[in-house]
């Protein structure tokens, strides 16, 4: 295990992302999403990404600049064109825009067509708080997960995010729509574990416990509501945007086009409806109401969503990054083939 | 088992409402809403309401009629202060703001504060697929539910709803954050049966699979991730719009004090990203992919979000809707008290 401040980790992935020809504006975005994915807590989007990308990119699959282009501009709604570029710094821009917008008009969204994996929906989300706003975030993703009752693939783990600004850290909802991440069956099988039922099923459409046949197969929804959720996130961000969705999607990892995938980011400034103060001093209750709830059994205590994230972040703030020995060499070896030294005096 | 056409039925309940002094025009946007919900199969937001209803009018809990004021508007945004007049009427009216408001600004929603139980989501977000948009409704409920690892209920089942207009029938989920609706235990304690774990928890905050503990206690969220979004709705509808939120709406039959539940109305005008002729072209190849699916093993079909409430409509619409012994009584006692003949002679 090693221990890296988020500052360093930060500026690593930047000067990586940098060297592989991106304009320092995007790296910057792209490095901050990342290291702020794995401050909260969240490694599955962090840094182990930075490979990934660079391997898309090396193939050609992804632009390294993101043209992006206004498609449709229209009062309170934006249509982007990202070109296959960066769904990190295009998700920002469109995001400013829908922040933008959204004190103008009150309420708005931007659309992003034609992207790339964006990192956490959060990231966005959370801008939206900081200008005293709710947003909401939403994209599509690689079919991986198969529909309520279907044994093929047509959509991805299309997550939802909420996020609202409060008196203290934002209230952050950041959910995935299958059961689990596709990276906890991906441990089960290192460790040669079992997985229980409900989390995936084998390639021929049976119920599975084996991590590894789950792999093999595909991710279930989390019940006919995760589902229906995922198919309407898929509506919302591919169809609507005029981007690929559903079984059209190429894979992330081993497709070999661009994936064209959509998001959408809506924004609504809640001046509209209460002055600010009062809404978080309502938040304050809504808040306490919760926090002060008697665990039920098996539980410590009662959370509101995005408490865990934050008590992650401020031990990562502390006590900095902790990287397991493989994302350390998957670095360092980034490092080196790109030329930018990864921390070799430091531990 | 009674069957009765969706038209009588709506001329009976409508006729009975006026009896009991709603104006008409209010009466009449009840009466389909419940009736429209027993056409789609969800009876326990249809007729079996009405004397529910009643009996909170009786009770003085609720205005004869909606005296809906304008409390805040601003370009993209409207909200309303229902004044605890009737959810249907308010969010009817609402939902056409919102609709009329998308079509000038591209987005736009409608808050509602101070109001009742609104029967489904799914009757409003529905009148922005027939305007060619796309339609979100939300509402926060009575807290029966308990946030996930608490065992005090500080949460409704708060339901979500988008609905999507198509070549055929809209696509529409409209799901409830709760593991399931309180019916199906109600209705598994009259049959003397046990239910599944992960349903509700007992006052004590234990797991149980004893539907009269699990009456006496209260409902689960649909896991971490049903709580997250009840929360979320419960922020966006309550606290939002200055209504009451989580732990302090008084109950809908026991409790002796107006809800002032909070509604909002989401309403998105598709053209603005994409000409609606396209998009729907986009929609059947969504819809087929879906459809042609494989089931997995356990499941005869896959099917889009709304589909199986479709068919029932279809049923009803030929058969009319079947109305149990105990609705049929309860119909033809209201009908006596208010004095509106309900169909002696039809069976």
């Amino acid at each position: 295990m090693y221990r890296i401040s988020a500052k360093e980790l930060t500026a690593f992935c930047k000067e990586v992302l940098i060297a592989a020809s991106l304009p320092e504006s995007e790296a910057a975005v792209i490095a901050e999403s990342l290291v702020g994915a794995n401050e909260i807590g969240v490694d599955s989007h962090g840094v182990t990404r930075l490979s990934d990308y660079l391997t898309r990119l090396e193939k050609g699959l992804i632009e390294n600049k993101t043209n992006l282009e206004v498609i449709k501009d229209s009062k309170a709604t934006t249509l982007y064109d990202a070109h296959n570029g960066w769904g990190q710094y295009a998700g920002k821009i469109a995001m400013e825009k829908a922040i933008e917008k959204a004190k103008l008009y009150g309420f708005s969204i931007s659309g992003v067509r034609n992207s790339n994996h964006f990192g956490t929906a959060s990231f966005f989300a959370k801008m939206a708080t900081e200008a005293n706003c709710l947003g909401i975030v939403m994209t599509n993703a690689s079919p991986l997960m198969v529909a309520w009752g279907a044994r093929n693939p047509t959509l991805g783990t299309n997550p939802l995010c909420i996020a609202v600004p409060t008196n203290e850290h934002p209230v952050v909802l950041d959910m995935a729509t299958s059961t689990v991440a596709r990276g906890k069956i991906t441990l089960a099988s290192k460790n040669g574990e079992s997985i229980p039922e409900g989390w995936a099923i084998t390639k021929d459409g049976k119920p599975t416990t084996d991590a590894q046949d789950a792999l093999d197969g595909f991710l279930l929804p989390f019940g006919a509501k995760g589902s229906g959720l995922a198919m309407m996130i898929d509506i919302m961000t591919g169809v609507m945007t005029g981007s690929l969705f559903g079984e059209d999607i190429p894979l992330m990892y081993s497709g070999s086009e661009p994936q064209q995938l959509g998001h959408i980011f809506i924004v609504f400034d809640i001046e509209r409806f209460m002055d600010i103060a009062s809404f978080k001093k309502l938040m304050d209750e809504r808040i306490r109401q919760t926090r002060e709830g008697s665990p039920a059994e098996g539980f410590q205590q009662v959370l509101m969503p995005g408490d865990i994230e934050q008590m992650k972040k401020e031990r990562a703030d502390q006590e900095g990054i902790t990287l397991s020995e493989a994302i350390f060499h998957e670095l360092s070896e980034l490092g080196k083939n790109y030329q930018v030294p990864f921390l070799q005096n430091d531990f």
